[in-house]
């Protein structure tokens, strides 16, 4: 039996997760209570184990419980073509888009002036050797279009310059489902600059 | 070494608590990763802690480390007058309110036709039993402004007729369909202020 631990520490720690504030924090802890042997006791040993056993992926930096990761191995995707994303939330959301089958590489954040982020924080580096060690062809720079994403995507461009490899990114226009009389300017500006062939 | 858990299995945990859904559980999971040792690791051994240390109050059914409760047990609080209520968020509302000063009964929900809550799952018979032992003076009826809880206000002041306490309720101010809960403090204080006889 542990020490007593009281419910203000469990309610601080709740409270640091991202979009739970203290009202939150207080319905999580007293659901959690309500049901301590299907979720919470099962919850504290999961954290533990994930804790212990996920780690980074050394190849492309996403969470796995093996090095390299699932992805990395797998021998069915295309080892010649790679998605640069900026973190590992960005490579989940393209995999549930289930169109790519390449490999990836992932950044850990965005060139950013006024968080105070360098180059060399980020995985550039790497994606440059991986790309210097050949059988890649294809780089596809998916990164947010925002302005640190696409600054950042400038700058990978130019660390790439030289190397045998194509760069591109991902298509900007009018979103799936999308109403046009809700769209910002720049998105529909660029969506009719971009316009196809019918 | 615990056995590699995938993070599959978090985030299906993570999406059980309340008001999460799957893009919260990812980015907390991913948020939980990127802070193992400061929160994912403390965070783990304090559910595991809590879940085996924090047991509900026999005496009034609050949540604590010890049993009685912190509450019961302060020998500066009032023991002449009882605050019934639904559940502990609600206890902890009327704490966070700072007026009251007497103790609580935790009833752990309230009767519903709808939802199939009979009178006997609440804990009204041990409440009936602490008012019969004797001492306590005042009851008060600290539940919601919605119809479940009105009827069980009703159906709690049946089951007390004929005992030596006085019922009172809280004062018109809790806005109809409200929860308490979801009230600011200054104006749950005020209506615990101008309780009235029932």
């Amino acid at each position: 039996m542990p020490a007593p631990v009281s419910l203000d520490l469990l309610l601080k720690q709740l409270a640091r997760l991202p979009s739970v504030g203290p009202r939150s924090a207080r319905r999580m802890a007293l659901h959690l209570l309500h049901k301590k042997d299907s979720l919470m006791l099962p919850l504290a040993a999961t954290l533990q184990a994930v804790a212990q056993t996920v780690e980074s992926c050394q190849v492309c930096g996403n969470w796995d419980t093996q090095n390299p990761c699932h992805l990395c191995t797998d021998g069915r995707r295309d080892k010649t073509i790679l998605a640069v994303v900026e973190n590992v939330a960005d490579l989940w959301a393209m995999e549930r888009a289930q169109r790519f089958r390449g490999l990836y590489h992932v950044l850990g954040g965005t060139l950013s002036a006024l968080s105070d982020v360098a180059p060399e924080a980020l995985r550039i580096p790497s994606l440059v050797d991986r790309c210097r060690q050949g059988g890649i062809e294809e780089v596809i720079l998916a990164l947010n279009a925002t302005i640190d994403g696409q600054t950042t995507a400038h700058y990978v461009a130019a660390a790439l310059e030289g190397l045998p490899v194509r760069l591109t990114r991902l298509a900007q226009g009018v979103p799936i489902g999308g109403e046009l009389d809700y769209l910002d300017e720049g998105t529909l500006g660029a969506a009719l600059m971009a316009r196809l062939p019918l």
